[in-house]
């Protein structure tokens, strides 16, 4: 894109004032790979005795570093770690070259931080194809190197932003018996969102002491209402990435099954979640989508992700138009189970359509007003058969998401 | 829409010269239910003895007509029938009045032409949702009647559109030994496209002697690899139906298995099925994606439609872009099994990549030039697992589709 995109309407007003998380510090850099005036190099280094856990694309042509960092997260170790992300090529679908450009980030990095390669995880995030010139990278490592500071998460947010057009960070504290502990996130996304196990790209960090399975406990637990739980356009990344890095220097252990900690991480999940939707490509409303009366989790999912990613029902709600009837379609194309003379349809909190025919109470006024006045948009329908239910969040589809998708490497 | 759109660049040149189809008469007439200035209603008339077959879509919403015609195609009759459609209203998730209309529609039209109520099939395109004044539909019967002729092929396609830009038709004469037989069709459709089990709404007429069982045999073969291998949308309508009717008035009779008839009837489905693609909301290319290589022919459906449906794909294409990387992505995210280091990619007769990796011989220029100079393009996959393969029909994604769909009903 020549011009910078216009900041989402749909943005929060400005980054969490997150303060520092103990054991974590952060760094960024200007490679030169495809960004100017920016930083697009982000490094964030964890000390030692940090556990990570991961979660993963499911696409079978995931990426190089994507299959480098499953590789690696079943390794324990309790040495120092580092998390390296590059902005603007993915080092996708790039042969075995892809996998030597892994190796040569992780090596040199490693060898510089004076911890294993196993502890050096790296993404990458842009264009699919294109060989990745990793040399332009570690030549931002001094840089990189001595510009880590405790404080520099909003920079790490936007060093890793592609066709974002804010940074996304997210944040919470959780006092314990034992004191108190951190949780915060950084993510990227905005198109080529509907994350399966995973998203784009997010980065989580705690200061608490969680031993590696049940971190990764909690983290999967998390993901399924969270990142798996969003889509901007039902497109899936080779990419996709999650790492929720536990640095321990809190000195506050968290065993399984502890529901604050459960509930702070399901938050900043789900407030990241839902910023990546916020700047879901030429967005102008911001969707939820919640199916009840469903068979079972699963088939509630399948419905909403069928009329949140419906390009009909979509565009109606861009250009303000109450057309339920798409919901209708929707639901009748998912596949999943529902009974058409028992469902029911709101927007809002207006009854539009009962018992398998449009409402006596309601008017095409009163859904035009609802849509054209506000910027979140509530959509839920009872599909009448059982008692399952799901949320899934989404955008509208305008003009902004075909024009920024028709040149995106012009 | 207040302006009308105008024609797709990729329609053809005109509709065919069909020639009157021997058993078949048919009138067109203007209700005045939602179109000015245009007929809206069709009615064909099919000689006593006519065999009907038909395919209708799954969804769970579909409407009263089609779950009419469901059930009437079942029954057989040696007496005539007739095929009444209305455009601009699907009488779909009309509740119980839905099929009120339906009944109203098929007593009066019986009685006026003399045949059981069982041999009437409704169908109804359109705005979902709104009831269906029917009465006005009815008040077109004396018009309809009157006006019945062997020559209307051509304003019967004109009635049955909705923001379809053209009038679709496909016809082919077959020489047998016992003499020539006809077949001829029309369709409608432009949006809310992916049919399953059938298209929008498509009516196919032979004047072949055919018994019930084997014309339904006929139409469900072909269906598959026609109307069911397009996609425009992603989006499944509740109004999907084909109808083939047999005559028999030429004489000749035709059994299983023929391979001429196989052939003809493919032929002019698969005419129909492709003019629906050409004439796709917005569309500016007509794009043939074809999936090699697969682990069976299920699989290589998936994958061909994961690239057809994915509107990344489809933006790159509206934009001239050749972004195979995104070709990539929506095989790695189709589910189906595919070796990411064995896959092959062409632009047409261009080796694009191959091992999992871009070719030597491909350059950007050759990609870009091939995206721009064609209206027509072909993509084909190889994905190095099996020796299935499958092909789909779909269009670009274009500024022209949010324009349509955002203010339809407007």
């Amino acid at each position: 894109m020549s011009a910078p995109l216009p900041v989402s309407p749909l943005a929060p007003a400005a980054f969490p004032d997150t303060g520092p998380i103990k054991g974590v510090e952060f760094a960024t850099a200007n490679s030169g790979l495809k960004y100017k005036g920016r930083d697009d190099v982000m490094l964030a280094r964890l000390t030692a005795g940090t556990r990570i856990a991961g979660v993963f694309t499911t696409s079978a042509t995931r990426s190089a570093s994507v299959l480098d960092c499953q590789n690696k997260i079943t390794q324990s170790s309790d040495a120092g770690a580092a998390i390296l992300v590059n902005a603007g090529n993915a080092n996708a679908f790039t042969g075995i070259a892809g996998q030597k450009s892994v190796d040569a980030l992780s090596k040199d990095l490693a060898a510089q931080l004076d911890i294993p390669t196993s502890r050096i995880f790296t993404s990458s995030t842009g264009v699919i194809g294109e060989p990745l010139d990793h040399g332009k990278i570690i030549e931002t490592f001094p840089t990189l190197l001595s510009a880590l500071s405790q404080d520099s998460l909003e920079a790490a947010a936007q060093a890793i932003r592609t066709t974002d057009t804010f940074a996304k960070g997210a944040y919470t504290r959780i006092e314990t018996p034992s004191g108190p502990i951190t949780i915060a996130g950084i993510a990227k996304g905005s198109g080529m969102i509907e994350p399966h196990m995973a998203t784009m790209l997010a980065y989580i960090f705690t200061d608490a002491d969680i031993e590696q399975d049940v971190l990764q406990h909690y983290l999967s637990a998390c993901t399924e209402k969270t990142f798996n739980a969003i889509t901007v356009d039902s497109d899936t990344s080779t990419s996709d990435t999650v790492l929720l890095a536990a640095t321990g220097a809190s000195g506050v252990s968290i065993a399984l099954g502890d529901p604050d900690f459960g509930a702070g991480l399901h938050g900043v999940m789900q407030d990241l979640a839902h910023q990546i939707v916020r700047d879901g490509e030429g967005a102008s409303k911001f969707v939820r989508v919640t199916v009840t009366g469903a068979a079972n989790d699963k088939e509630a999912k399948t419905h909403a992700k069928a009329i949140a990613n419906s390009p009909l029902v979509k565009t109606a709600i861009a250009g303000a138009d109450p057309n339920w009837g798409r919901i209708v379609m929707a639901i009748g194309k998912s596949g999943a189970a529902a009974d058409r003379d028992a469902l029911k349809i709101w927007f809002g909190d207006i009854l539009v359509a009962d018992q398998g025919w449009v409402c006596e109470t309601y008017t095409e006024t009163l859904g035009a007003s609802y849509m054209k006045d506000n910027d979140e948009i509530a959509i839920t329908v009872d599909v009448g058969i059982g008692k399952a239910e799901a949320t899934v969040w989404t955008c509208d589809l305008t003009h902004q998401y075909i024009s920024i998708n028709a040149d995106y490497r012009s």
